[in-house]
C-alpha cells in the first residue's frame, strides 16, 4: 500500500505537468483574442461639410471635388476635425475630436476609406486613437482597424465599426462609432 | 534496486520541469515570430490610370497632378479601387479589390507611398486587410507594413512584399504583392 | 529519515511546479509591456516647404492649399521626402528618410496629422518604421502610433513622441523625434 501511494503522487504530478502547458496556452490565448473586448466605446461622429457658406459651422472640407469617375464622388478627398460625442446629439458637448480623413473610390457605388485619430482631451480619457480601413457604405455594418493608441490607450489595437446612424447629403452625416479593443495594456 | 528506481523516476520528472520552460518559451516564440507567416497570400493588383477619356477602364484618378519638384511625379497624388486577381491576368475574376491612395514623394527618382485595405467579399475569404508604407520603386522587392485586419483577417499584422510585374508608364501598372501574416487570430 | 527526504523532495517539486506559471507570466508581460521602451531612437526631421522658388532645397510640397476654414490652414496638404538625422543640424548626413504627408485640420489653432514612413538604408539600420497619428501642435509633446515596421524593425510597434525644435514658418521647421519600441521581435 505504501508503494501504491508513492506511485500515486508520482502521477498527480505528471498530471499537473501535463496539464500546465494547456494553461499557459490557454491564457496566452486569452490575452490575445478576447470573446469580449477588452475596452469597448459606443460614439457618435459628426461630420458638417463646408459648401462655400457655412464656414461658421462646417467640421470638413474638401481638398479635391473633381471626381471625373462615375457618379459617387470617387476620388473626392475631405480633411475633417470633426466633434464626436457619446449619444446622437450634435448639440452633446463632445468626449473626443475626430482628425482626418477621408476620400470616396469607387465608380459604381458610394464607398469611402477613412484614416483618422479620436483625440481624447478631457473628461473620462486623455489620449488617442487610431483608425484606418475602409468605409463600405452600401454595408449596414463595416469594420475598420484600430492600429494604434497613446495615453490612456497606450498601444491599443482591435477593431472600430461604423454605421451610418444619419444621413443629409453634403450637408450633414452621422456615424455610430463602436471601438472595441482586443488588445489594451 | 528499488532504491535506484524511485531516484530515477525524480529525475525523470525533473527533466520534465527543466525541459518545460523551453517549451513554453518555444511556444510563445513561434506565436510571435514564424521564420514562416501563418498565412501567405500572393495577389496581383492591377492599377489603370484615369487619362481623360478611359473612364469605362480606369481604376484610379489623379487629384493632384501639379508636380513642381523635379521630374519624377513628386506630389502627384492618385485615388484607386483597383482589383486584385490571384494570377497575372487583369481579365481574371478578382478575389479583392484594393481601395486606397498612393502618392510620389521623391524629386531623384520613382518613389512612392501607399495605404491601402484590401477588400475581400466573395469566395474564400470575407473581410479586410490594412496596409501603409513606402513604396522604394527602385529596390525589386519592398515591404509594407500590414497593420491591421476585420473579418477573416482579424487583428492580422505581417508584412506585404511588393514587386513590380508590369509597367507600362500611366497606362497600366501590375504588382506582384506578396501579403505575409505573422500574428493570426 | 529516509522518509523525510522522499517527502521533501516531492515539495521542492511542487514548489518549481507552482511557480513556473508566475515565471512565465512575468516573461510573457514584459515581452509585451515594457516600463522602459525595448528600442529608443532620438532623430530629427527637417522640411523646408517648396515656395515656388526653392526647388533646389525643398523637401516638401503643397498639393492643396485653398484652406478656406479659419486662420490656421485648415486643409493645406503637404507630401514631404524629409531628411532626418541624429543631431539638430540640418546638415548633418541623414540617417533616414521620412517620405511620407501631414494637413492642417483645425479651424481654431495650428494643428496637423501624419502619417509616414521612416525608410533607413545605410550605416547602423536597414528597414522602416511606419507611423500615423495626430500632431495637436498646441501640446509640448505630442504622441502618435509607430503601427508596423519592416527589415531591422520587423513588426515594430511603439510609440513616436514629436516636439517641435525650431519653427520659421513656412520657410522650415524641425521635430525632434522620440520612437519608442514597446515590442520588439
Amino acid at each position: 500500500m505504501g508503494g501504491s501511494l508513492t506511485s500515486l503522487k508520482p502521477n498527480y504530478y505528471l498530471l499537473l505537468i501535463l496539464l500546465l502547458p494547456l494553461t499557459l496556452t490557454l491564457t496566452l490565448t486569452s490575452a490575445h483574442k478576447h470573446e469580449l473586448p477588452c475596452k469597448h466605446l459606443t460614439l457618435y461622429y459628426h461630420d458638417i461639410l463646408f459648401n462655400g457658406t457655412n464656414q461658421a459651422n462646417a467640421t470638413s472640407t474638401l481638398i479635391s471635388n473633381s471626381a471625373p469617375l462615375g457618379s459617387f464622388n470617387f476620388s473626392n478627398f475631405v480633411v475633417f476635425d470633426d466633434p464626436v460625442t457619446s449619444d446622437r446629439l450634435l448639440t452633446s458637448p463632445p468626449v473626443a475630436r475626430a482628425q482626418g480623413f477621408y476620400f470616396y473610390d469607387m465608380k459604381t457605388d458610394f464607398n469611402a476609406w477613412f484614416a483618422f485619430t479620436l483625440v481624447f482631451n478631457s473628461g473620462k480619457y486623455k489620449g488617442t486613437i487610431n483608425i484606418m480601413g475602409a468605409d463600405i457604405i452600401g454595408q449596414k455594418a463595416r469594420d475598420l482597424s484600430v492600429v494604434g493608441g497613446t495615453g490612456d490607450f497606450f498601444m491599443a489595437r482591435g477593431i472600430t465599426t461604423l454605421r451610418t446612424d444619419a444621413f443629409q447629403g453634403w450637408a450633414y452625416f452621422r456615424l455610430r462609432m463602436d471601438v472595441k479593443l482586443y488588445e489594451c495594456y
